[in-house]
């Protein structure tokens, strides 16, 4: 018989959906996934792209996951003073095999507790931040400490996704699926990291600045107020 | 000014949401994109992958099209019998200035006699059907032949994606999407195309077998509809 492996991932507004729905369509070919999109209620969420998506449960129904993802995008800001969320984040952790993030849902599971001394990644232009949340900055597309497994921005949780199936279900199970949804990259330039040949370094200095002038007072905050 | 840019994509129930989320996170970040999802009605959409998206509009009041894209997945099939869909197609593609696919969306443009000895490709599975509906198959991530331009299965929307802005707004504004969506890949293994060093051939065969068992009859009713 297949194992069930329940996938519970935050839904928030303004989260950059690619970060929630690369990794979910990749888990949704693995035989015995079940996805669960989990919010406050169940109203459609919007999304930073322009869609809204439909939660598939609450806080309070979801299931206990497996694998607990939260993905990134500046909604993710916004949970850092959220306690129900953190809460939930948290409760749901301390049962689930694999704690995962992708982009900025790092700051999420820091703000919950879940990276202290954890060596963890992020998107390029918050990755200084994230030692503010107690982790162990570190550069890679998917970097894993223990049962926590955080993947770097956006489209990176593609790669993350493949790095937890094959933890999950082996090196076949992640090929398998890896040659259903044709991943097979061929971007038509190499601009996709800082320091690509093609990568604009004024826009790397920029995006890096407003990241910080955006989001460092509300990590400093959430910081605090776990401190307190 | 930026110039808008209208997306106007398909949604429908079933389809493989990693075809129209990866490319429409990648268009929402160029200055000026605006994202319109349109189905029959407003409700919910249930995607492959478990969960649903709201379209933000209808057939019948979607703008015209800038660039129109069609998705692909199971449910693209299922439109190659729905003359309003395709009427929607044929009607918005007359207006666009570009008109596209990925995945196997290429069949609902094929059904809608749009490539019609156009050089185009689809998700490998059904890649060998694709001269059924009059197009030139062609091996290719990305293939553009006049204003159409189509992309392989699934996460080759990314690149498909980079190659659209970069014909609508130049290659410095699609390295700059693309640093900002950190699409730097680097796949765990290498399965993600037939061919691949680590892509079982077996996969291969039985997934090229069930695609033409589930989809050609339908492929085939569609051409006879549509020359009777």
């Amino acid at each position: 018989m297949t194992e069930t492996v329940r996938f519970v991932a935050l839904l928030f507004p303004d989260v950059t959906q690619l970060d929630l729905t690369g990794p979910v369509q990749l888990f949704s070919r693995l035989p015995g996934a079940e996805v669960h999109l989990a919010w406050h209620d169940t109203a459609p969420v919007a999304t930073d792209a322009g869609f809204s998506i439909v939660p598939t449960t609450t806080f309070a129904d979801a299931p206990q996951a497996d694998v607990l993802l939260v993905p990134g995008g500046q909604g993710a800001f916004d949970l850092l003073a959220d306690d129900v969320a953190l809460d939930f984040v948290r409760e749901q952790a301390r049962g689930a095999r694999y704690v995962t993030s992708v982009c900025t849902g790092a700051f999420v599971l820091g703000a919950a507790g879940l990276l202290e001394g954890r060596r963890a990644t992020t998107h390029w232009a918050s990755h200084p931040m994230l030692d503010l949340v107690g982790a162990v900055p570190t550069h890679a597309h998917v970097v894993r400490d223990g049962n926590v497994l955080t993947g770097g921005g956006v489209t990176s949780g593609l790669d993350f996704a493949l790095t937890l199936i094959a933890e999950l279900a082996g090196d076949d199970a992640a090929r398998r699926v890896q040659l259903t949804m044709e991943y097979d990259p061929r971007p038509p330039f190499d601009a996709g990291a800082p320091g690509r040949p093609e990568a604009d370094p004024e826009q790397v200095r920029r995006a890096t600045a407003d990241a910080r002038a955006r989001r460092e007072p509300l990590v400093r905050a959430a910081v605090e107020r776990r401190a307190s």
